[in-house]
């Protein structure tokens, strides 16, 4: 055991497996068996769930107990699209030009790699039993329903009584360049399906009738005037925005006795889900008629404090690479939305301008620098 | 010639011929009988166009020049609709309980039947060589597209150098009892589809995006804030009715970039389409961003000044019955959206509670008592 982990040769070689979600195809049998010969103990937590596909996801350890430092990341990967839109075999794992390209290169089966070799690198020099524990927590369903990955193992480490004390979630969180930016917590997701009831007739009777789109174009238009809020300390402003309105009716001389929309609402730690449902609610009382609203949310805003996690990570990056990544909140929802109930997690992985893109790729030279500044959190981490 | 003409007979046979749009089903041949019968000399006038079906419409005429006083009307009907849903056959032309049921009962076989029975006693009593013309001008489609009817007929009669002097459609104009009213015009009907661009993205970087369904939302915010107008002598108020809004976007996490709505509007004698396009488009351009309109006016309003064709029916009905019908325009359209090039043209005809449903009807004795009502007309338009 501890043998040398090339970053490169790993992220490769997870390209070639094309893992396009729900399937597996044996990439976490490639990831496990470099991590079993570095020393780590290796459980496949295969879930399943009547209407949903059967999910592989992967848990690896190492160590003797004491502070948990848990890696999180996802092998799945989204479909690769036209594959004449790329000039490389999207699951041939090829370097090119100083370049890695393939499907998953940044989103992230990179980061994986360079986790895995981080902790290889770690422990090799610090011994297995080093007081700690090291974990990397692998889903293979975190592009499609995430119904048998992340949550389910979450659930199935506290079964088991595990506890985290840290965890890194390896998105590619850089927009442009590595070191740019660490995720520290991420906006709410909330959706909302309204239907509004009217009465139904001609469009030369309106006054027997009670158009079901006007009352909608009024209830929206109140849901839109006024900006929610105005930002929170580390969160961007929320937003709402209508997805989608249909009425479907082709007759152009028929009022509509019914009138649908659909919007999402990304909001920040100024509002919890519950406080937006009574907002809208409320809202759209204050037009008046009858309407149903569903509202579905998908994941409550939450943040780290900077303090915590992210700052190992900042001071990791800020030391290899000259320059301190930012904090952020922006952008869509991960898995680190779940763990954070166990744990301090902050978000920092690859570049990823070209993530879900042809010809996805991340330059060899950032792997090989990710590796070092993962390397630094742990050593951060343990030092304590 | 000049044998007495059963009204209700032949209302009851022109039932019995199922002359759903576009089939006429030998409905015009009974009615060509009845007025041969009587001395009128007619004319067939089968339409056809590519894409839309043939149509077969009648030309009748009696006279020897000097004042045209015409009868317009349509000889086909509306579907039957559920047939258990009528307590007879549609198309039985049965009388029951003093009740002349069957589809076109009202709207408009039944007037139909009681013009012809009107002309027939006029002749009868002044001879075909009473110094002016009488004509019933009906079409088999009134109910359908209306390409192969009545505006296709008045192009033949005005290539042919007839020359009308006024006509009264027999539409059941009457919303409760026979005498109730006597359409003078009608309002205008414009249909816009107004098709909105924005650049798509994604609900959770909007910054990114321009909501092509906000900027809808803005625009028929701004097309309904206020009335159309407040009326006029003789109108009611102009509408803008929204038919439909639609974006048809089934991922709740995307921002359309597309969105479109259709409406109508039933607009006054303040208005012409022309106008009110002017409107609409100044209207949305203050709203702003990109977006296109599509406008058909179907029909500009019109009003045929009281004094003219209407003040002789009203004037027959309160003969008759012992009240004065009211002036109106309300309601929906009808061919004397037509007509009104060529004269002065008011509708008047039976009750319309039961047209387009189940059950329709028309009491027997209305339709004697309307036979008489449209003598009266004629024996004043050629009183003069």
């Amino acid at each position: 055991m501890s043998q040398a982990l090339d970053p490169v040769g790993l992220a490769a070689d997870l390209i070639r497996r094309p893992s396009v979600t729900p399937a597996d195809a044996g990439a976490l049998d490639v990831l496990a068996s470099a991590l079993e010969g570095v020393g780590f103990t290796c459980t496949r937590l295969p879930f399943s769930e009547p209407g949903t596909p059967d999910i592989l996801n992967l848990f690896a350890k190492i160590g003797t107990g004491g502070r948990h430092f848990c890696f999180a990341g996802h092998t799945d990967v989204v479909p690769a699209g036209d594959p004449q839109s790329w000039s490389v075999d999207p699951f041939g794992g090829v370097v090119r030009d100083g370049l890695l390209l393939g499907r998953g290169a940044a989103d992230m089966k990179g980061a994986i790699a360079c986790f895995a070799a981080a902790a290889a690198q770690f422990v090799a020099k610090r011994g297995a039993d080093f007081g700690g524990t090291i974990s990397l927590l692998i889903t293979g369903d975190e592009e499609g329903p995430g119904i048998n990955g992340t949550v389910k193992m979450l659930d199935w480490l506290e079964a088991r009584g595990e506890t985290l004390d840290a965890c890194v979630v390896g998105e590619p969180t850089n927009a442009r360049m590595l070191g740019d930016m660490v995720k520290i917590g991420r906006r709410g997701s909330l959706t909302g399906h309204l239907t509004v009831q009217g009465i139904g007739g001609h469009t030369a009777y309106p006054h027997l009738a009670d158009n079901a789109a006007h009352r909608l174009v009024a209830m929206l238009t109140a849901l839109i005037a006024q900006p929610l809020d105005q930002g929170t300390e580390h969160f961007q402003a929320s937003t709402l925005q209508i997805s989608t309105i249909d009425v479907g009716n082709p007759a152009t001389n028929v009022i509509p006795a019914t009138a649908r929309a659909s919007f999402n609402i990304r909001f920040n730690d100024g509002w919890s889900g519950a406080g937006l449902e009574e907002w809208l609610r409320r809202t759209l009382d204050g037009v008046g008629g009858h309407y149903e609203l569903e509202v579905k949310v998908s994941g409550e805003s939450f943040l780290t404090p900077p303090g915590a996690v992210a700052a190992l990570i900042a001071d990791a990056a800020e030391a290899e690479i000259g320059r301190r990544p930012e904090y952020s909140t922006t952008g869509g929802t991960s898995d680190a939305r779940f763990i954070r109930r166990l744990c301090p997690v902050a978000e920092f992985g690859l570049v990823g301008l070209t993530m879900h893109k042809a010809d996805e790729a991340v330059p060899v030279a950032d792997i090989a620098v990710l590796t070092r500044i993962y390397l630094g959190v742990l050593e951060r981490f343990f030092a304590g």
